[in-house]
């Protein structure tokens, strides 16, 4: 009768209020034997982009037919549209605001519903959480097997926004910057082996990494390889180059924060 | 054998230390087939009010015969009595301290008892920690379809305080208060459509809000429509007046904290 | 088919990022009828002493079979080996970095295995998320019944640590210190029956008690007992003397921080 799925939530709502649980507790009550996990509800308030790299870290470790909240949601009661989109074998519910532009950018598949199932919302929808009164809902029933196609038609018109790439600013040298920083104080930056395949590689050649009062030389293939207060560049868990202190903060270390610059330059 | 129920948590506890992943311990050790959800574990501590608040606000989203932990409880160890209360579809545990006075005030039917089954306790009990050792395990054995009568019998002289309600100052002005800040910096106020029924239609007539530095004259549908920085009142997703900024803090552009003054004159 | 069983989280992954989530991804991609709890996320980053204690307090209220992992990782991607230790009823995974030390110390039945079973781990195996591409994996495996002997052979060159115990400096004094302080302010001390007994009868002698700027010459069997601002001794719900100061913060009223000396003299 029930059928055992997974929601998670990515969302800015913080866990101070009651705004993640009531979410949960609706998707509950229409579905008992739903699994809810939290990817993050710490994502910056209003950050866009900031829910965009959390939700694509996270999604494609979870399996198949997983739905994911992704509740970043600034333009709530405003014309931007709730969408359901299927992008690979997941499922997403969220705001058209693009802020699953990064899971877009790494799935072939993509078709994208504007949600307009009115019938299945909880009445009267607040203007200003749309994460209870139709996310959570439409999740719900999702989980319990109802088709995408019941609840609105496909479009195409849907936001999608190109991912901060860096930039080239010479022959040898590039521009990114410091996409977020993580608890330990390691920066992810948005440098990929797109633009610096040399940087990934298991030898790197020579290179200068500059980002806030720190030049960097050294890529290290692990944390313990890195001397004690030295920053230094790892390939990280989400396939970014990192800067990084053995049990240190890069953060601290370099005194580079979310969205300052990271600049490369390799050989001599 | 088995019963899948849903068990919530409101609590002081924090997600720093182990106080609330044992609790569950305990209940899944009675009830292995129960679902955990956590309302709020970051209500401010000892303040049994901001407890009241959060559980009031989430409840009734759950579906019925959910099992509700509210444990605000400043009073442990000493003579406040644990409660089993039936309000409304929905069985709370939680001191007599009063935490549950904003739900008593949304049902009809309210039941209280004093838990007494002290054969059910983890022994020794602990006079620090009675979320574990008694709440816990009531939670485990009322999921499990114990009946509420073996915990303890009925009681009419628990704790009920009322709610911080605005009063009239005029013929046309009200003082009330901000009831809480929450992550985004919204400003939740104790204003209803009880005082002020003109600020929740769709129509207000003018209007003068004073909170900290600010004097509010707008009403908002949504967050969008508010301008650049500007601080408006819009009517919250819990039925209370908010004070908003759009993409912002209103604690920030007002200056104003919780428990700060709130007064609202309406008219010329 | 798939096996309900309990893994919970003990780590310092914190809750900003997708860290967390992806690792119980992996394990519900595995065993979909898993449960999944948090003890704490919010262990001090890279403070294994920190993460000993989290799960030393935490683990023995779930059932027998609980999967517990402990990820405090400081030394990830270098020579320390993942670990699979069967303690008592329970079985933990964790790096062998001491990070149990405080769990073995509380059983008599220890025995640890060296994880080198790679082909069950997540490929290509990140050398800085470890708890992603080998612990969640096989907590998945082990959730499912999967012996533990499949994983690795047993070893007995096991990193174990000694608990920071209260030393003697006198015939009637001791020097400890404050292990945490949790979210309320109190303040946990390393003092337990073994050292002072006297302090944890129902009547304590006359005691002298010196944290931070504080004296302390009061045990108090309850908070509520605790006079306005005062900071006395008080028996934790984790069996440790703590400091403590009635709906206050015994942080702030003493001035005192983890690390910090604990001085305790008996009799006059």
């Amino acid at each position: 009768m029930s059928t055992q799925r997974i929601v998670t939530f990515t969302t800015d709502f913080g866990l101070t209020e009651h705004y993640v649980g009531v979410m949960k507790g609706v998707i509950y009550g229409i579905n008992p034997a739903v699994v809810t996990v939290d990817i993050t509800n710490s994502v910056q308030s209003f950050d866009v982009l900031d829910g965009a790299i959390a939700i694509s870290q996270g999604y494609s470790y979870f399996p198949k037919d997983t739905i994911h909240m992704v509740i970043v949601d600034p333009g709530v009661g405003g014309p931007r549209k709730p969408i359901l989109a299927t992008v690979g074998q997941h499922i997403f519910l969220a705001p058209d605001n693009g802020v699953l532009s990064l899971v877009y950018d790494r799935e072939e598949r993509v078709s994208v519903r504007h949600i307009t199932a009115s019938h299945y919302f909880l009445q009267p929808v607040s203007p200003t959480f749309h994460g209870r009164d139709i996310f959570a809902v439409i999740a719900g029933y999702l989980s319990k097997g109802v088709e995408v196609a019941k609840f609105g038609e496909e479009i195409s018109d849907y936001i999608r926004f190109a991912a901060p790439r860096p930039k080239a600013t010479g022959p040898n040298a590039w521009k990114g910057l410091v996409l977020k920083v993580d608890k330990f104080g390691n920066l992810i930056t948005n440098f990929t082996p797109k633009e610096t395949p040399e940087l990934f590689q298991p030898t790197a050649p020579a290179f200068k990494i500059t980002v806030g009062k720190a030049e960097i030389t050294k890529v290290r293939p692990s944390y313990v390889e890195g001397t004690q207060g030295e920053a230094f560049a790892i390939v990280g868990s989400s396939g970014f180059l990192e800067i990084s202190v053995n049990r240190g903060s890069a953060a601290q270390t370099t005194g580079a924060q979310k969205g300052n610059d990271v600049s490369v330059v390799i050989g001599g």
